[in-house]
C-alpha cells in the first residue's frame, strides 16, 4: 500500500472523489438560551427527513447533505439545507454558530422526541453515561469516499486480487494515518476556545484551541481501547466493547475518524469499507454554514496526502503519542504555535507531493501555501481569529451577534435557495420546499432546471417547477400551438377571440374587408413574448394593417388576425382543475408622494427586496431609461417633476414584469366563477399545470360558460411560480408546496 | 328574400360556406363485374364507421366526407377515402367509375348486410318498389351549408326578428331555385349516357346525357308530389305520403335538393333547415373521385346565383317545367345544345352578378366562361366527351379501363396519403389507417402534424404520429436531454458510455489525461442531428481532441466526452413497453452486378418507388454529388467503373436516411433479449412511444441488464415510423395500426 500514489500515473484521476457533510447546531432563542420549542413542524417527519434530523436534543438540529461529488456541491447543499433550516425555525430562534453552546443546564436540554424507541433509549443512556451538557457540542462530520475510477486504477496497479480487500486496506491505511496527522486539523480549525460558565467541572486556566477535541470533548472513557493495526483487529475490539456492555452500541464508539459502510461493521471483512467519516471539525462561526470551501479541499488534500504517507509499523503505538500529541495542541493557547515534537514537515511535504506528483491545478498549491502561513503564524487559524471575540471570558455576546447575523442572511431575499440562484426561481422555491418537507433532492441537470425528487420507492422528475409527470406530452403540445388551442377551446365551447389563420399575406389582406370595422390583433402564431404583435384598439388603416401583417409574418410563417376584445388580462393560475392563484400584470410605474421626484420615487421603488436584475428576483429593477423618459414625456412630467400625493406615473406602456412592471395578487378578490370558468379551460385541453390568461372587461358582471363576460387570449403550458408567490401587492400565494403535495400526497 | 346579395356589402364574406361530399361505387371484380365478396373487414364496422360505409348494396360502397370548411378541403378527403377505399379492398377489385353499373342481373346484388334491422328491412322493401337493379346506379351528393358570418350578416341586413325562419326561408328558396334551374348541372355534369344491356325495360334509341337524372333515374312514382311553396307544405306533404305509406320513410322522398338540418323534418320549422343536399351527379369517370375541384366551385357559384336570382311566385307550376326541361334535357343527345326555352341567360347572369357584385377572385370568372363554353361546344360537356368512349353501345370496357388505373394509382406510393402528402409520412400513414378503422379524424395543424382522432366520446389527439396523452410530459424531456437520459439509464442498471459533461473547455482539456488511450466521442449535449459531433475509433491527439471542442462546443454549451462503444447500431422502436420494430441503418451503396456502372446502378436503385426528395418518402434519392465521388474515389473506383457481381460499394460514411441510406427491417432476426432490454430502457424514463439506439458488438452473445453486451447511445422520443414500415430490405413492419390499437381498445 505504500508508495501506490508514487508509483501512479500523473493522469490518475485523484481528485476524483464524493462527499457528504453533517452539521450539528442548536437552536437558541431571543434570550440566547438553547430553545425549548420544539422540532419545527414544517420541516416534515424525522422519521424519515434525509437533510434535517435532530441530533441528540430536540434542540439540536442536525443537518445531513446527501452524497457530492465535489466539495464544492456537498457545500452548496449544506448552505441550502442552511438556509432553509433558518427559515424554518421559530422567527425569534437562531442557530447557534459555535460548537460550544451557550451557559445551560441539564434540565434545559431535551431528548429529541424521536418517534424511534431505540434511538430514545440511546440518548438517555448517553445521557447516563457522559451527561446532557457534553451532548450539546455541537461539530461537522466530513465524509468522503474516493473516486470508483481512482480506486479503480489504484486496484489494477495495486497487486491485490480482491478490490474489497485493497479497499479495506486503503481505507484502514487513511484511518491510521489520519489518527496520526490528526493534530494538524486540530490546530488549523479547532474553534472551541472556552466553555461557557458550569460547563465543565475541571476550569481551563486560558483559552485554548479545542475543548471539543481534547480529552474534555466528547471521548469514549478511556478503558475503551480500539486497535486500528488491522480491519479484523478494529473489528473485534469494537465488537467486545458491546458484547460487554461498555458500549451500548458500535456507534457509541467514538472516533475522530470511522470506517463506514455497512451497518454493522462486521459486514466489512465481506462486503468492504467503502469511505470515511472524519469527525474532528469543530463549527467555524465565522462562516454561516459552519465550514468553508478552503477547508473542505484543504482537507481533501490531507487525506490525499495521509495516501501518499508510509503507514506505520508499530500502529497502535504511534495513534497512541499523536493522540496525545493532539490533546497537547487542543488545549494549547489559540496562539501558540505548533510544539516542536509535531512531525509537521513530513504531511507537509507528502501534501506537496501530491499536488506536484500530480499537476494539481495551482489552487491546492495556494491551499498549501495558506496552511504554512497559519502554521507559522497562529493568529491566522479559525483559533486564533476567534480569540478576539472572546469578551469576559465568554462568547456567547459574539455568538448571539454571529447567530443572528447568519440568520438574517437565511431571511434575506425569501424567493432564492442559497447556493442555487442561478437556477430559475420558480424551481428554487420548489427545491426549497422539498428540502424542507423532508424529499430527496437531485439535480439532474442545473442549466436544464432538471430535478429528481423522491420518497422512498417513489420517483418524481420535475423540470421548470411545473413540468412533471401529472401532464399528458399532448396537453403543452396543444397549448404551444395557438391555434390548435383556441380550436379546442372553441369546441369545448369557451370563449376565445374569433379570427382567421393566413400562411401568406395575400390571403390574410384580402380578409380586410371583414375587420374593416373591428379592433384587431395581428400576432405570430407561435412566438411568445409579445413579439410581432400589433394591436389596434381602433379599426386598423389598410396600410397599417399591411403592416402589422408583415412585422407578423417576420417572425413566423403562419399569422393570426384575431378580434382585439377590450378589457383588463389577468393570468389565472390552474393546478390539477383549481385555480390557485391570480395574479395582475401592471406596467412600471410610480406613484406621487407629494415629496420626491419621479426619479427619486424609482429610485425607493427599485430598493425593494424582490427587485433585482435578469429574472432572478420576483420584480425587476426600473430603469428610467430612453423608453420611460418618452413616456414621462408624453403624459407631460420630466424625471425632476414631484407628483401630488397618490398620483401614479406610468412609466411604460407594457405590463411585462421583465421591464419594470409590478405583480398584483388578486386570488382573493376575484370572484369565483371566474376562478371556475379558468379551471375548466384548463381541463379542456387537459392541462394539469396551465396559466390561463382572461380579457376581463368587468369583473363584477358573473361569469359562466354560456355567457362569459371574458375571452381567453392564452393557455400557458409553463406558467411562471414566482410570479404569484412573491408580488408587489397583495399577499402572495405559494404555489410550490401545493405542486409537492399533489405530486407527492403520501406525504 | 329577393334582392339581398343584391343590396348587401361587398365585402360580405360571400365565399364563406362549407361542404360534405358524399360519393356511391360499386366495388367490381377482374371480370368486370359486381363484386360478389363481403365488405372489407380491414375497414372496421359499418355500424359506425364515419367514412367508408355501404350503400344499397354490399358491393356499393358509400365514400362520405366530414364537413370541409372549402370544397378543397372536401375534396381532398374525399381523395383520402378514395385511396383509403381503394387499398382496402380485395387487390383483383376496383372501384367502378361511372354511375351506371356494368351488366348486371337482380340476383348479383347483395342487399347490404348492416347489423341495422331497420335499414335491411328498408333496402328490401325498396327492392320491391325499384327492383334492385335500379338501386346499382351511383352518384355524388354534394351538401352544402352557407358560412355563419355570411348567413348572419344577411340576416342582419334582412329585417328578419328570428334566425331561424329567415334561414328556412332562405334554404328554402334557394331548393326552388335549384330545382328551377338544375338542368344547366344536368346538361353539364350529366354523365349517365347509357345504359348496359338488360338493365332498363324501356330501351333508348341514342346515349343521353344522364339517364340518372331522367325519368329513368332513381325517381319516386309520378303520385309523389311534394310542394316547394312553403316549407310548411313541404313537410306536410312528406309526412302525408309517409303516413299513408306510400312512403316507408322521410328519406325515400328522392328528390335532386333536399333540405337538411334535423332527423326529422317536422323539426326544420322550430330548429331549422341548416344545409342543402344536391343530389344530382353523376360520378365524373374522367376524376378519380369521382367529381373535379372545377365541378364544386362552379356548383358553389351556381347556388350563389340561385339566392341572387329572385323567387318565383308560382313556384310549383315553375318546377313542374323545371323538371320536364331537366328531363329533356337529361334524356338529350350529349351532343345536343341546350334547348331553346331553357332560361340559360338568367342564370349565367346571375353568375355574372355575384361575380361582379363580391368582385370575386379571377377564378371564379374563369369557371363562368368555361360554362359558357361548355353551353356553346356540348363537346367539352363531361357527357359530350364520354360520348367517345362508348363502344359497341357500351361503356364497360372504357369503364373498367378507367377503373384499373385509378385502382393502381391508388395502390401507387403506398405509404403516402393522397392529397396530404406535404404532412409527415408517419403522420399520412396514421390518418390512412384512421380512416381505414373508422376512428373521425380532424386535422388540427397541417404543417404541425396535429390531429384528433374520435370514436363516440373517446378524443385522443395525436401530433407527429406518436406524441399523444400516453406518454406523461416529463418522459420526452428527459429523452431530449442527454445527460439526464444517461443519468437516469444508469441509475436504473443499464449500460450507458461512461463519459463526463463540460460546460467549459479547459475542464475538457484537463479530462484529456483519462481518455488519452481510449476510443470517444465528443458532442454536443443537445443537437439531434449528428451535429457538432466527432468520433474517435483510435485514442485522439490533444490537438485532435481540442478541435474535437471546438467543434462541439460551437454548437451548444454544454459538450459531452464518451467513451466510444465499437458495433453496430440498430433502433428499436418500443411502443408500450414491447419492443415492436428494429432497423439498421446503412451507409448510402449499390450492389454491382458486373453488368453495369456504378452510376447507372445509382439510377437503377433510385427508380425505387420507395425513394423520393425531402422525407416524402421512406428513402431518399441517392445523389452522385462531391461527397460519393470522393467516397468512391477513396476507395479507387470511379462512376464509370462496373464493379462485379455481388460487391457491394459505399457511396457514403454517415448512415442517414436523408443521404440516401438503407433501412434493413431487423425485426425478425434480433434476439429477443435486445429487444426485452430495449424495452425496459425505454420503460426506465417511463416511455411509452421511444427509440432506442443500442450499440452491439455482437448480437450472437446473449443480452441482460447484467450482462448487456451492449449500449444505449440514445433514447428518441421522437422516433420516425415510416422507417420501420417500408424498409429497402425486410418485411417491414406496421406501427402505426398498433398504435390506433392502443389509443383506441374498443375499435
Amino acid at each position: 500500500m505504500n508508495s501506490l500514489l508514487q508509483d501512479s500515473s500523473k493522469h490518475l484521476p485523484i481528485l476524483q472523489a464524493t462527499f457528504g457533510l453533517e452539521r450539528e447546531s442548536l437552536r437558541i432563542n431571543q434570550q440566547g438560551k438553547i430553545a425549548q420549542t420544539s422540532h419545527p413542524t414544517c420541516l416534515g417527519s424525522r422519521s424519515f427527513h434525509p437533510y434535517i434530523q435532530t441530533d441528540y436534543s430536540e434542540a439540536q438540529l442536525e443537518l445531513i447533505t446527501p452524497i457530492g461529488q465535489s466539495t464544492k456541491d456537498a457545500l452548496r447543499f449544506l448552505g441550502a439545507i442552511t438556509d432553509v433550516a433558518g427559515r424554518s425555525i421559530d422567527k425569534d430562534e437562531y442557530l447557534w454558530p459555535l460548537s460550544m453552546p451557550p451557559q445551560v443546564s441539564e434540565d434545559e436540554i431535551h431528548i429529541a422526541q424521536l418517534e424511534d424507541d431505540w434511538e430514545r433509549h440511546y440518548r438517555k443512556h448517553l445521557a447516563k453515561v457522559y451527561g446532557k451538557k457534553l451532548q450539546s457540542m455541537s461539530g461537522i462530520h466530513y465524509n468522503m469516499e474516493l473516486g470508483k475510477d481512482l480506486v479503480a486504477a489504484l486496484f489494477q496497479q495495486s497487486g491485490y486480487d480482491s478490490l474489497i480487500t485493497f479497499k479495506n486496506d486503503l481505507y484502514l491505511k487513511l484511518a491510521q494515518n489520519f489518527l496520526r496527522y490528526r493534530w494538524l486539523l486540530t490546530y488549523l480549525y479547532g474553534a472551541s476556545p472556552i466553555a461557557e460558565q458550569r460547563f465543565l467541572s475541571h476550569k481551563l486556566s486560558q483559552p485554548v484551541r479545542s475543548i471539543r477535541n481534547s480529552q474534555f470533548g466528547y471521548v469514549n472513557h478511556k478503558n475503551i481501547q480500539v486497535s486500528y493495526q488491522s480491519l479484523e483487529k478494529y473489528i473485534t475490539d469494537i465488537e467486545h466493547y458491546v458484547t460487554s456492555g461498555q458500549l451500548i452500541a458500535e456507534k457509541e464508539f467514538y472516533s475522530a475518524v470511522r470506517l463506514r459502510g455497512s451497518k454493522h461493521i462486521h459486514d466489512y471483512i465481506a462486503q468492504g469499507v467503502t469511505y470515511l467519516e472524519l469527525r474532528c471539525f469543530d463549527l467555524n462561526p465565522f462562516d454561516h454554514r459552519g465550514i468553508t470551501q478552503e477547508t473542505l479541499d484543504t482537507v481533501h488534500l490531507f487525506v490525499l496526502a495521509l495516501l501518499w504517507l508510509d503507514s506505520s509499523s508499530a500502529i497502535d503505538q504511534d495513534i497512541a503519542k499523536a493522540t496525545e500529541l493532539n490533546n497537547v495542541i487542543a488545549l494549547s493557547h489559540p496562539l501558540e504555535k505548533l510544539p516542536q515534537e509535531a512531525p509537521i514537515s513530513e504531511i507537509l511535504s507528502a501534501m506537496q507531493g501530491v499536488i506536484e506528483h500530480f499537476d494539481l491545478p495551482s489552487y491546492y498549491q495556494e491551499l498549501l501555501n495558506h496552511v504554512k502561513e497559519q502554521i507559522k503564524n497562529p493568529e491566522l487559524t479559525i483559533g486564533g481569529r476567534l480569540l478576539e471575540k472572546i469578551d469576559n471570558l465568554s462568547l456567547e455576546t459574539f455568538g448571539q451577534k454571529q447567530g443572528q447575523a447568519f440568520h438574517e442572511y437565511a431571511l434575506k431575499a425569501p424567493y432564492a435557495l442559497k447556493g442555487y440562484e442561478s437556477m430559475e426561481l420558480s424551481t428554487q422555491m420548489l427545491m426549497f420546499d422539498a428540502i424542507q418537507k423532508g424529499l430527496h433532492l437531485e439535480i439532474l441537470d442545473e442549466n436544464d432546471q432538471f430535478i429528481k425528487l423522491w420518497h422512498s420507492d417513489h420517483i418524481e422528475y420535475v423540470k421548470n417547477a411545473n413540468m412533471t409527470a401529472k401532464d399528458s406530452y399532448i396537453t403543452p403540445l396543444i397549448m404551444e400551438n395557438k391555434v390548435v388551442t383556441k380550436k379546442l377551446l372553441a369546441q369545448a365551447g369557451f370563449p376565445v377571440p374569433a379570427g382567421q389563420e393566413f400562411s401568406d399575406k395575400d390571403s390574410a389582406l384580402r380578409y380586410f374587408s371583414q375587420i374593416k370595422n373591428k379592433a384587431i390583433v395581428v400576432k405570430p402564431k407561435s412566438t411568445n413574448f409579445g413579439l410581432g404583435i400589433s394591436i389596434f384598439k381602433e379599426p386598423a388603416e389598410l396600410t397599417a394593417y399591411q403592416k402589422a401583417l408583415d412585422i407578423a409574418f417576420s417572425e413566423d410563417d403562419t399569422v393570426l388576425v384575431e378580434n382585439f376584445i377590450a378589457g383588463t388580462e389577468y393570468r389565472f393560475f390552474v393546478l390539477d382543475g383549481k385555480c390557485e392563484a391570480i395574479v395582475l400584470r401592471v406596467a412600471a410605474n410610480v406613484v406621487g408622494d407629494g415629496k420626491h421626484t419621479i426619479a427619486q420615487l424609482v429610485e425607493l421603488k427599485n430598493q425593494s427586496p424582490l427587485r433585482g436584475r435578469g429574472h432572478r428576483s420576483p420584480l425587476e429593477i426600473i430603469d428610467l431609461g430612453a423608453v420611460e423618459r418618452l413616456m414621462l414625456e408624453q403624459q407631460g412630467y420630466t424625471p425632476d417633476d414631484i407628483p401630488a400625493n397618490g398620483v401614479k406615473v406610468d412609466l411604460r406602456r407594457n405590463s411585462n414584469i421583465s421591464t419594470g412592471g409590478d405583480s398584483i395578487d388578486v386570488t382573493d378578490i376575484m370572484p369565483s366563477d371566474y376562478k371556475e370558468l379558468a379551471a375548466q379551460m384548463a381541463s379542456a385541453v387537459g392541462a394539469w399545470v396551465c396559466g390561463v390568461d382572461l380579457i376581463i372587461p368587468d369583473k363584477t358582471l358573473p361569469a359562466s360558460k354560456e355567457t362569459p363576460n371574458c375571452a381567453c387570449i392564452e393557455l400557458n403550458f409553463n406558467p411562471a411560480i414566482y410570479l404569484h408567490t412573491y408580488c408587489h401587492e397583495g399577499p402572495g400565494q405559494a404555489l410550490t408546496p401545493k405542486i409537492l403535495a399533489k405530486l407527492f400526497p403520501e406525504l
